[in-house]
């Protein structure tokens, strides 16, 4: 997606330990209008895939995930962190381990919105090593969901996760892969 | 905020411990053209502010505050928790005892996205004991930002947080007031 490119370009900051900056525009800062953009272009690439749910995980993905649930007027479902391990029977669990932060969270779902009728599409806002969509993925397999694909804004297309997940059958989108970057440079790979 | 009130009766359901649960259309999975009706309301409450700024706290606000910011054409911040108290000098924080899950949460705005020239329009999705509330105020008077009001849509009006604020000064509006709840029943305040 040609526009988010040249809004990473122009906002974005790469600092220490691989982390892109963005925080101006998508994950501290919300741009709605622009979100809504990106919601149209998931649209487009998803449309006819029959999703009626959006499967998300706070908090950084809920605003694109919102606005996305908008153009397809579906509902949006977001996994919630726990740092308690003591869970109730009614929800479906998976621990992710967290890049950013270092440790392991606790993501639950309640059983009562994700089940067999669902077709969900995940979104997030980044792709690096995957362990937030192998966890969301993990979570609709456990609802008996079909998972239709996933989306993300920015993948880190130098970590392995976009490939892993991409060999496992599941189709992924991403708005912008980013090949290569450094405090001075930041390539895109091709489409 | 009428369609609010009936959704309210259709969906939510009243647990032990005052809790109020509405995490079918709200907070949990969220109903992407349902908050969008939420944000118009606010913005016909609003208009005349000059509102240039959402602000809200992770993770349930931040759905609503998203819709809203689209209708105001204006960008969304949305405060932080930490578990950490090993904040960066770039930041706003303040300390919010959690309600909900009995503990308190360091939360923080980055310095960069705040300041004097904001008109902040603060939202949430529940308002109890104002403790999120009180919290975003500070940060925003932290910021030098002017707080034009409060929005939430749903104020448990018979617990004391949003008249203690509305005694500071701040307008505060509800799009949904609950004047008494119970297992069995819920009544509004009348508007």
């Amino acid at each position: 997606m040609h526009l988010l490119e040249q809004r990473i370009l122009r906002d974005g900051k790469v600092l220490e330990g691989n982390v892109l900056k963005v925080d101006g525009f998508l994950n501290h800062c919300i741009d709605p209008a622009f979100s809504l953009e990106m919601g149209k272009e998931f649209y487009r690439l998803y449309k006819d895939s029959g999703v009626n749910k959006i499967l998300t995980i706070e908090a950084s993905g809920i605003g694109l995930a919102c606005m996305t649930g908008l153009v397809f007027n579906c509902s949006v479902l977001f996994a919630k962190k726990r740092a308690s391990k003591n869970i109730s029977n009614d929800v479906y669990c998976y621990e992710i381990p967290s890049y950013t932060h270092g440790n392991t969270n606790t993501v639950v779902v309640s059983r009562e919105y994700l089940g067999p009728e669902d077709r969900v599409l995940i979104l997030d806002d980044f792709l690096a090593t995957g362990a937030a969509l192998d966890g969301l993925i993990h979570i609709a397999l456990q609802a008996k969901s079909t998972v239709v694909g996933c989306g993300v804004a920015i993948e880190k297309a130098f970590q392995d996760g976009g490939e892993r997940i991409r060999r496992q059958g599941y189709r992924v989108e991403s708005l912008a892969r980013i090949s290569f970057m450094s405090p001075q440079e930041i390539r895109f790979a091709p489409d």
